[in-house]
């Protein structure tokens, strides 16, 4: 597996995190030791990214322990302490998920959670160089073993989990195989995930690339640029029907008119089977100030409105695979997951 | 015709020109009684549009007429300052045909000069008029007489254009008739078009709108919240294939699988029979700067490369009808131009 970046790592009993808010102009580590650091670098964004809430929460718990125990806080303070950490994003489940996983074994002992937070750390590590292989394998199976161009939209690699990444773990493993030429990466409007994050990755890992705009991405793919378009999803309904970020979609409208794959790669706690289809997808509708300024530039006329929903469906006949760390799912030959 | 804004208007012989540069945030009108104002206007964007270019091009001859006359310029440096206007923008057809259309009358004098660059110009605001009416009286014909929700894609309309213009001309005489509930308007990444330009002109005409990312214009479109969308054009070929703004392409793509009208709206001019089909548009690739930077905020890595073309093709078959000032063609019903 080829593995490169480390947003998250325990080190003498703190956590040490990338600043994502900072990318990529400055690579500044935080070392977390509160819990009012770790509540601050969530709401900042300086860590972000479903899988890695979910690590940052299982290892906030430890550190809530340690703290606790240097300033004596009784057990109603520690109670309040994590229920602010379980609450700092109370739209990503994943790091509820963590907290409540690693807080349900405090009985047990600050070494029996920060074992269980560890554990959840190295699944979730793990899980990224199982996509990646499972996505490479069936990508080359598929269009054979030569160098393709390739398309992502958002963040999906080492600064989105504490691995390689779901998609963009797969066009890493592709990389470190030989098989990647380029990549376009989606600027991926409003917040510049592509732009800020991506686009550093890749240059981290030496992998070539071009940043696009968003609205460049059908004309890449019909213009026969790209072999192949690789996303993540925030849910994945049981029948394939997926939720990512918005303009995933338009990703996969053009993929399926050029007749090239659009493989949708997330671990298996990303499915949810007790959704038969995605119609139901509550989607977040976000703020104006995304759209009408960039940083502190005013780029819409006073009291614009706006539609600024974070994700889109993209429904399974766009769909051509869903590969997760267990398998992957021919979603185009009508497969259910 | 439901008129409005005057960007370009010949007042107390000067170009008045609402300076686009400053908008939406201020604004502020430039008298031009130079040349030199003049190139440096186009320059700085302060007015941008094809047909709008063709008109100060226009005007800017007489312009130059004036200027000659008060500095006492030989022949040769007039013909100088010509040359410098027409060449401005080189890539901008419409601004050395305006300049040639009106130098060719100059022996027979400044009046006559002027009489030929109002003329260019009523032409232009008059196609607005006629293309306003064709596109609303087929889109009405098409879905009933209703209120309809409409996606537009860059500026098409009075700062593109001396009159109302083209898409967006459509739906203003659409909103004059009552058929509009509400305009989805792209940003229109790189340059933001759409939020800065598209938007304020809306805000003028008292027209509902949103602005999206162009990323979301897939999930509208699917999603049922649109019945049409209009975008303008820079080039049309023979067969119907439409070369206009990044990002014109998706939106296409969407309204083909979502089943909706997909109207291109340009004036005659821009119709090139000479072109059998779009295959062989030459399409230009802009700088890295506009999309690794946002104003002075640098939002991708040091070096980064981009895919940034000013244009895509928008193949025929997704191509409803082509709107001009003559008559409303039928393309999807396999009518050429």
């Amino acid at each position: 597996m080829p593995f490169d970046i480390r947003a998250i790592e325990w080190v003498d009993n703190a956590v040490t995190l990338l600043d994502q808010s900072r990318l990529p102009l400055a690579e500044v580590n935080l070392r977390v030791t509160t819990v009012a650091q770790m509540i601050d670098a969530i709401n900042r964004l300086a860590v972000r990214g479903a899988p890695s809430l979910g690590v940052v929460g299982a290892y906030g718990v430890v550190i809530a322990l340690d703290e606790a125990a240097r300033e004596n806080w009784s057990p109603s303070r520690l109670n309040q302490e994590l229920d602010a950490l379980r609450d700092a994003r109370p739209t990503a489940v994943n790091l509820a998920w963590g907290v409540n996983q690693v807080r349900e074994l405090i009985p047990q002992g600050r070494e029996a959670a920060l074992a269980l937070a560890q554990k959840i750390a190295l699944e979730d590590f793990n899980s990224g160089a199982a996509m990646g292989n499972n996505g490479a394998d069936w990508l080359i199976a598929k269009l054979g073993d030569k160098k393709f161009n390739l398309l992502t939209h958002c963040n999906t690699g080492s600064l989105a989990t504490t691995g390689t990444g779901t998609a963009l773990g797969v066009i890493k493993e592709l990389h470190s195989r030989g098989n990647v030429n380029e990549v376009f990466v989606d600027e991926t409007r409003p917040l510049l995930q592509g732009s800020r994050l991506t686009a550093w990755e890749l240059g981290k890992c030496q992998i070539p690339y071009r940043i696009q705009p968003d609205g460049a991405a059908a004309m890449a793919i019909l213009g026969g640029k790209v072999d192949a378009a690789l996303i993540g999803a925030d849910r994945i309904a049981k029948n394939g029907d997926s939720t990512n970020k918005i303009g995933s979609l338009g990703v996969a409208l053009a993929c399926h008119i050029a007749g090239i794959p659009f493989l949708v790669v997330a671990p298996e706690s990303t499915v949810d089977r007790s959704m038969a289809d995605g119609s139901g997808t509550h989607i977040e509708i976000r703020a104006d100030r995304e759209i009408t300024h960039i940083g502190d530039l005013q780029v819409a006329p006073d009291g614009a409105r706006t539609f600024n929903p974070a994700f889109d469906v993209t429904p399974a006949k766009f769909v051509s695979v869903v590969v997760t760390e267990l398998q992957t799912y021919d979603i185009a030959g009508g497969k259910s997951l």
